[in-house]
């Protein structure tokens, strides 16, 4: 033991003197590693327990009081115990009186309680300065270190000194406090530990929904049709020509999906003739998660580029082009350059570059980091001008890919069309109606409802 | 409306009455927008209007008085109205005495007024404590609950506690506050909405111009050429063979360009023999542009390597190729492999991946969560020593794919060269120039002078 | 002169009456630099110096005093000096007493005193309050205008009020402040600024190190094989067959060793039976570069993917193909499909995107202003789960390209297997271990160690 708490010096050298003490309540998992952290950046640490035997759990560097006593040896006072056992702070409320409190605690399920456990705690100890911090930070990082996501600490409070010495200790041990306002956020940050990812599920659930659909769709025209009618073994074609038929369908249907809302929305204002009403429920949530949407479409998208380039490396693409090319050899034929095939085939890959690279584009500026670092209008100018050209690029690339074929009869089997048809319905939709939104006598009114205008004034009283 | 207002009430349970009265001057779209806001955060909210009657457009919740009742309700008053009618505000100077103004006002153009608002307000009622806050969201946006981009909030002011408050509203929209200081900063929070990236004008017009030259340069020798002399329909090259040559010429030039006016800015200094005189402006201006200059460069080169990495899937190489092992075929000859082809060959390439991974490596360090982490003496190294290494690698990359053709006639159709040779001019010449800079007889003096040094004290006098 | 101070004030129009005066002790380059940008910002600049002669270099609109009469001219005072004469501040004691005194030197070695620059000062001058901040900066930064990586100006100090000064300068002058807390923060801040990317060393260290012996590996194994058995000369395959040799190596066993230490510190704490005892020194320290450990992997994962793509575009390799159909044809042999064949080379390729595809995803989350944005639930989702998923599909893409030539004697070369054999080595030991760590028997007594219980309590007494 004597080894390691010479480790826990060397990280702090000279400093131990100078740092006010802090009490800590509660010795179970957090407590502890939260007293161990503390300890290295220098600071004396109380603990204040039912059983004042000094557990060996507990770090040796502290110092273990009844509650009362390791109250008064400190101005700030840590609970790391559970909201249930709060109720015994009540008889100790007197030498609490003016104590700075921290609630470090989280729930197991969002919004458990009505009001939030600080709250809860204020309302307790109605004289102590109530301050919530520390609930994001996990106790098993903050013990090995490793606190590569979690360095920012939400901390919120009534009282600006007391939030200001729980940032100092944040800051102290290495962590970034981001200060939340008055005590009212603490719901709301008592909740966002037991968030996981709450805004991809939707657009995730969607697309795992989606690649099932064209998945066996796919399956059934490509592997199972020549099976039958041709007896040919194209099973490996799971492994790269399907997923490569279903990504760039999934791209451009999720896209399209991006700009739907919006332009649904202008319809709903326009036949309402007001903006002051509320979307229904549905249209309001589809809005919220535009940003995911269109971040799951791009992933398609680059896996589509991803498998498009390596077609030439496929051994089966080499083993068909070189039985054409030996065929053609031995009956002594050379095809001339067809032009309006290179040009057909030239100007799909060329507007599939130049969409992905525009998508490329609008996925780094939904970058926190970027989008934080430009204005409104800026913002509006790449989601909204640069968006719809790269749905129009991307639309116009599927279109001249499927060229000729797009009336032959061959194309279908089983009577079912080519998956990328019925991509091109959503954007197709899309861009129609936008296009028609575009005329002066249905912009002009819209832009007037935005700006508050309203057809019928009385409507709404 | 009962809906909506439920509605409104789900989003903020049981806070409605633990917050202080908003007041809001002003019931114009803003001015409804952010009440509906802060109805929905909890806040009571009071407008104060001309007339009392309750217009249909303010929200239910809210109560409308005139301006002097609704001033005395809070302590916060927000000024949703516009510049020219701040006058009215005098003869309420009484009432408004220890009150938080908050100025939320934009103006139509940058620097439309000498001096900012929130500073005009601030003459106007002096006993008020004015702060600069909320100019940069949009009205819609807080409607609609879109807030991708606008989540932070510029705020100044010259007092502390009201800025605090202020802040805290900030906060308990969802917003983020970011504290620009004193009032002195509101007229460039004033200006900040209304740009529209500013920094990025000049590099993009000079790679619009550069590419309208080069397309056009292009066209006359690898299209029109062609159909002169051997009349051959070349035009399908407009589609990915013309762009795949504009965007690696551009990329080296614009690479060059960003290096360039460091290199003359060390000529300058040691000609003047100090660094304590300005630049040209045109010099200024360019410095400050060097980083978009750079990302544009990137974009040009990431194309250059899509159209690159596509080469193989065109119908028309497929075509060329298929015909050239027919015809080798067909004349029973084997080509050796030509080792030294091999070699050029391959090294070319390689010299792009590395040049492309570096440059890619850069564009990265330039993201503002990235930079923001690296201290001067890194953000010195990736930019300066990896950059010269990347513009190194890029001009090596062009000068072995040009290799062998440089010096044959045939390469020069009506006494035009390649479009490579054109773009190799800048980068040759920021490289000689910068390895001559590196010799000590000139690397000592530059270095002194950056360190303060003068060669003439006198001089300036 | 004149022009050069016309351009100063254009940059501050009408603001240069409002600011308070700052003054500056020690007119050396950065004192010199700091008040130039300051007077460009409005603010009267006052030199304290040991000559008062005006020095041609000290900017024009500047006044220079003795150091007494300096400091009286303002509350903000500036010490850009070093620290060795710190000492001549003692006799000015009762001058600063009171005022502000900003300390912005750095120290040529980290950890170069024991104490930081600021506490010194804050020792030697006791009345004065002393804020840290602008040792980040540089001179020629500042200077130049081009200030894109240190924006950041890391502030701290005890009095809240003088740390709020300096912040308003520091915004003034157009940087972001961020506050660090109390002045025991300032060694670290003095420290920063000398770092060059320290978590890095070891990264690069070991993947050079890897990079150098699988080159020589491979220069062996590829090239001088072949040209000491068949005399062929291959030696062109330095420039991208053996760098995509070692880019997958590198690139799977430096993600290896990132959850490497994970399984290692699992098994610790399982012999152990607490996580309430250290890790080896080096346990730690590798744990703390894992992040760099899997970016540096996630670079050779990329540039193994562009030179995979650029395969079919070498003049090697159409050379290769064209002579093999050339061959064919003049057999009249056709060969037919082999399903095998397409089903191991389709699956390859296959598992290799979707891991890069994963791998680039991590990489994204990594990025700080992406990990700031999820909190720690979401981050160990993404770190543990899709990370290990990562290493699986890379560990198959590999097992699987291997396929056939595993056991074939002909693929060892002078008793050397092939480098990807090697490269199999330790990520298969890893997910073996993680596997056999995933039983109920070890997961449950892993879990309750990692939630604070011990098995042996009375051990570490």
């Amino acid at each position: 033991m004597n080894k390691n708490s010479s480790n826990t010096m060397a990280l702090a050298p000279n400093t131990s003197n100078k740092r006010e003490t802090v009490c800590i309540f509660g010795t179970g998992d957090f407590g502890r590693a939260l007293g161990h952290k503390m300890i290295q950046s220098g600071y004396p640490v109380v603990y204040g327990s039912r059983s004042t035997q000094a557990s060996s759990l507990i770090p040796k560097d502290a110092e273990v009081l009844s509650h009362a006593e390791a109250a008064q040896k400190a101005a700030i006072i840590i609970i790391a115990i559970q909201r249930q056992h709060y109720n015994f702070l009540t008889p100790l409320a007197e030498i609490l009186h003016g104590k700075v409190l921290v609630d470090v605690s989280n729930n197991l399920k969002i919004n458990q309680y009505p009001d939030s456990n600080a709250e809860h705690l204020a309302e307790l100890v109605p004289g102590a300065k109530v301050v919530k911090a520390f609930n994001t930070v996990s106790a098993w990082a903050l013990q090995s270190g490793t606190l590569d996501a979690s360095r920012q600490v939400f901390v919120c409070g009534n009282d600006t000194e007391a939030k200001q010495m729980v940032m100092d200790i944040v800051r102290a041990l290495g962590l970034t406090p981001l200060d939340q306002g008055s005590l009212l956020a603490a719901q709301e940050i008592e909740n966002y530990p037991l968030q996981l990812f709450p805004m991809w599920k939707f657009p995730i659930l969607l697309s795992l929904g989606l690649t099932a659909f064209f998945f066996f769709y796919c399956l059934i025209r490509d592997v199972i049709y020549p099976y039958v009618y041709e007896n040919k073994d194209f099973s490996f074609f799971i492994a790269i020509s399907i997923p490569n038929r279903i990504c760039p369908v999934l791209a451009l249907i999720l896209l399209a999906l991006v700009y739907l809302p919006g332009v649904l929305a202008a319809i709903i204002q326009l036949y309402r003739g007001t903006k002051y009403r509320r979307f229904p429920d549905w249209l309001d949530k589809w809005m919220l998660c535009r940003k995911q949407l269109g971040l799951v479409a791009l992933a398609f998208a680059s896996l589509h580029v991803l498998y498009t380039l390596l077609i030439p490396i496929r051994s089966f693409v080499r083993w068909r082009i070189s039985s054409q090319i030996i065929s053609q050899a031995q009956n002594n034929k050379t095809e001339p350059l067809n032009t309006t095939n290179a040009w057909l085939s030239d100007s799909y890959l060329a507007l599939g570059i130049l969409g992905f690279f525009l998508f490329v584009l609008l996925g780094i500026t939904s970058l926190p980091s970027v989008s934080n670092n430009v204005n409104w209008r800026e913002f509006r100018f790449v989601q909204s001008k640069l968006g719809y050209l790269t749905l129009v690029l991307c639309t116009a690339h599927t279109l001249v890919y499927g060229g000729k074929w797009f009336l032959s009869p061959s194309s279908y089997r089983w009577y079912l069309p080519h998956a990328y048809m019925l991509s091109l319905i959503v954007p197709c939709i899309v861009l129609v109606v936008k296009f028609v939104l575009i005329f002066p006598c249905l912009d002009k009114p819209l832009t007037r409802i935005r700006q508050g205008w309203e057809r019928n004034p009385q409507y709404s009283e």
